[in-house]
């Protein structure tokens, strides 16, 4: 594969709601999506444009949730994982599978809609790296 | 001011070589620039191309470096810091400062080379967030 799209930043919060104000009234965000939930994920998220990608606000459901384990670690927030687009989510797989990555989990449907899965941030320098199959009504 | 580029999301790493390998390995990244030194910021740097924004590596150039203390907590590296980027840098930080926000230090010349300023973590949830003038020539 070659690197695709940065689709978004991941950024966890404990409230998405104070952090959509922050870009706001900091760095005049303007176009901001509607938080929503993703239960599966155990996760809120909520989009804010940037002109060439995204920052995707992600706030725990609940305490079981992934993001809980990284808020408890980091109470204000803070980066949390890169989202690069890839066409074929089981060709990314089986690419990185076979490079010795380790993929976490089967690919289920991310909050875009498409596919995606994470790979241990073992495997980039302690990045939480997420593939997500491109849209394909974007190309 | 108006929410702009993502131009590049800072990656510490303890070996610049070791991550270029695996972006290109892992990821099919191609286009690569040269690692080159910031004295001035303590740190050499490498960026990785993405079609729509760019993977700043950051290795830290001594023990007195920014980076060196966000290594000895993070040893496999990982996320640092996201830049955006601002028409005006001396705009953005007049901007930022009458809305409460901490600009760490003056602006100074970047790996871009325009000028750049960091803004303190706890204005952003944790993010530690760079504004970069935008490079006239581009625009």
């Amino acid at each position: 594969m070659n690197l695709g799209r940065l689709n978004h930043v991941g950024v966890a919060t404990p409230s998405i709601e104070r952090s959509v104000e922050t870009y706001r009234t900091l760095l005049g965000a303007t176009a901001v999506g509607e938080p929503f939930d993703l239960p599966a994920q155990g996760v809120r998220v909520c989009f804010v444009d940037a002109p060439n990608t995204q920052v995707e606000l992600i706030q725990p459901l609940d305490e079981k949730s992934p993001i809980a384990g990284f808020l408890a670690k980091n109470p204000a927030g803070g980066q949390h994982h890169l989202c690069f687009e890839v066409p074929d989510i089981q060709a990314a797989v089986a690419e990185l599978e076979e490079r010795g990555a380790t993929v976490l989990g089967e690919p289920r449907i991310g909050a875009h809609g498409t596919p995606i899965v994470f790979v241990h941030p073992r495997n980039f320098g302690g990045v939480l790296v997420e593939l997500m199959e491109e849209p394909k009504g974007d190309h």
